[in-house]
């Protein structure tokens, strides 16, 4: 007998029929002895719904009514789910954030959980109960409704998992599993059956977009063992993310191919090369919010040094122009910038004692005439830029250098 | 400067545009001065869309989850209503049932409010802020969300009113006051400009839909002035429900008209005249949850009575069954019914000190050829049960012997 707590996203329950598949599933879970505890997501379509009759009504929707507006669409999620759920004989109780409680600090569209009471659904679980938590919102000191952005439904399940000490906390999505690249580019991609805590953060935040960041680096940091299944399919273990590296023999010194696309750079030539440069020529662009992602400085001629940097592409003309403003009066050279181009990473804890494993993806990349523009390495991770028109090319040539593909390597398990 | 509670329906949120024009209709009671609590109902439509998922889900609704899934109709009109506001410039907070609190007792799908903690709407009037509360809902001792039933925001209103010793509850809706009678039926049908709340209370369990009897009831107990408005015309002072009779000269006998649809009848002929008859006849009818309204009873031949209850139509055939049996068991004569009434009634303060009022209107109907098949008095009102091809003639017959048409009658104030 263990306990799980099973998260179901918008997709999951974005009908009726889909909210009865739950229901299902969890039934399964319960007759087979486990206990249960289910975290849900507005139905798919409705968050938008809600957001764009906030925008109708405020020019710029005031964060704490967008808050209670937003947290409603999970109200509705959790009170059919614990419907169908009692339809099916299965005991069932729903909570609102306020009622379990998660609290969390007071930023309005962005809180982070700071605690959890885990008085009534422990005694839900005692008496064999399913209770039905509403994910992405929490309550502040005040009473106030919270949210927790983008992806919150993801870090509510994962802690109220670290809370209860579950099992494991599993993530039924609209993809079965995490896969060693994007299916849609290179149709051979292969289900990884399992893949580290710092594998998948390096995925995730590199557009492989199965889980929010968040919650990974959340289920790391408490250990919960976190599983992404498929909630269209029957069957079939998903992917499980853990601590604990493979102990397969063999162990692949890269687990998967990442990327990102609507990239930009920007290159700052002939720049000072003192100390403070980089500070002074990233200050005005970080205070405008704008998110850097890559930092890359080359030494140049005498003196001097080329610094270049990589932004979101909806970033590229605000960044730009606030870039040649301090360039100018730094007495820097040439500021240039490219808005065409995406970023394609190896990621591996595999690679940590495994050298050669850059040499293996730059020769796949030569031997494709794909020409590589700024690199950047870190423990578990490799990434080149390149321009967007290689993106599928050198996915799929990288992919192929590794030996991925499902029908070229053995399954780990 | 006064203190208003204004509550505002489904229909007056049922889109951006008419969320808009509240904001703009409150807006200008605080540019006015005034202090002001907004109370709102779910947007049109959006409850039974609700109640429509609920039934798809669940054969018979959980009614806690029912409570949980209803509540977020409101939750999405306080939000939106909120951020119409300050989009004005109002300072404005949206505030659900536990966040007020409105406490309930605990009965889900049906809950009376008990105790409304006033604090935090103090706080915000103090601060010029308005309050806008989530109407319909309440939670209950153990935290659990509450639904107070048909009618219910109308009751928040009159509720919060009371507690914060509100100078006026306005109750904006889709007409603009209380009429003489339905002007469907008598195009001449006056709006009244002022009505006592036990004459508001015939007028409404009567069948006049414009507000709730148990928040007319509510108002009255507590004495809080209470107003009918509408929410689409600019202008107009509605109808006031007050405690205060009329002080103007020639007080009218009559305020109005009444009348039900769909009303059944039954009668037990020769039922044995002995103390306790009239329970046992209608004992199986209440106890299978059935609303008996009018109950008559005659002498009959010696020793025997003859026994009339009427009962809303969809419940006629059940109540038949019922009491034919009983019937049977005491040895009672025939029972016959009737499932094509209705009910009329005149409803006044006035009647009380006014002989006669009866005689005036059986004399309209006998004028009119119609038969009275049942007449039942109370102090401020003379129903009478007839055939249903009547109604619109009894009404407009009876509305022109007490000169209710706005057309012949001096307005009041």
């Amino acid at each position: 007998m263990a306990l799980y707590v099973q998260k179901f996203g918008g997709t999951s329950v974005g009908s009726v029929e889909r909210i009865q598949a739950v229901a299902e599933r969890v039934a399964g879970f319960r007759a087979a002895g486990h206990q249960v505890v289910v975290v849900v997501s507005a139905m798919s379509g409705e968050t938008n719904r809600l957001v764009d009759l906030a925008n109708a009504v405020q020019a710029e929707p005031d964060e704490r009514e967008l808050d209670v507006l937003l947290a409603s669409g999970e109200q509705v999620s959790v009170a059919l789910t614990s419907m169908a759920l009692l339809e099916r004989g299965v005991a069932a109780r729903s909570y609102l954030a306020d009622q379990v409680s998660i609290h969390t600090n007071g930023h309005h569209t962005r809180s982070r959980i700071e605690k959890i009471d885990t008085e009534r659904l422990r005694e839900d679980l005692e008496a064999g109960r399913v209770p039905v938590v509403a994910g992405f919102q929490g309550v502040d000191a005040q009473g106030n409704i919270t949210t927790l952005g983008r992806g919150g439904s993801d870090t509510t399940a994962v802690a109220l998992a670290a809370a209860l000490r579950a099992d494991e906390c599993q993530i039924y999505t609209d993809v079965d599993g995490v896969y060693t690249t994007d299916p849609r580019v290179v149709p051979s991609a292969r289900r990884l059956d399992r893949i580290t805590f710092e594998e998948m953060l390096e995925m995730a935040s590199l557009g492989a977009k199965v889980l929010h960041p968040r919650s990974v680096e959340f289920a790391g940091k408490y250990g919960i063992p976190l599983r992404v299944l498929s909630s269209f399919e029957e069957t079939g273990s998903g992917t499980l993310i853990t601590t604990e590296e493979s102990d397969a023999m063999e162990q692949p010194v890269v687990s998967g191919i990442a990327f990102a696309r609507d990239e930009a750079k920007i290159t700052i030539q002939g720049a000072p090369d003192v100390p403070g440069v980089a500070s002074k020529m990233l200050g005005p662009v970080s205070a405008e919010g704008i998110e850097v992602d890559m930092i890359v400085q080359n030494v140049g001629a005498a003196g001097q040094t080329d610094f270049t940097f990589t932004v979101k592409r909806s970033d590229y003309a605000d960044a730009m122009r606030l870039v040649r403003k301090v360039a100018a009066e730094m007495g820097a050279g040439e500021v240039t910038g490219d808005n065409r181009i995406v970023k394609v990473s190896a990621v591996g804890v595999g690679m940590r004692s495994h050298a050669g494993v850059a040499m293996r993806m730059f020769d796949a990349l030569a031997a494709e005439n794909i020409n590589i523009q700024i690199i950047s390495t870190s423990e578990i991770k490799i990434s080149v830029v390149i321009d967007e028109k290689y993106l599928e090319l050198a996915v799929r040539a990288i992919h192929q250098a590794f030996e991925l593909s499902g029908s070229a390597e053995e399954e780990i398990d």
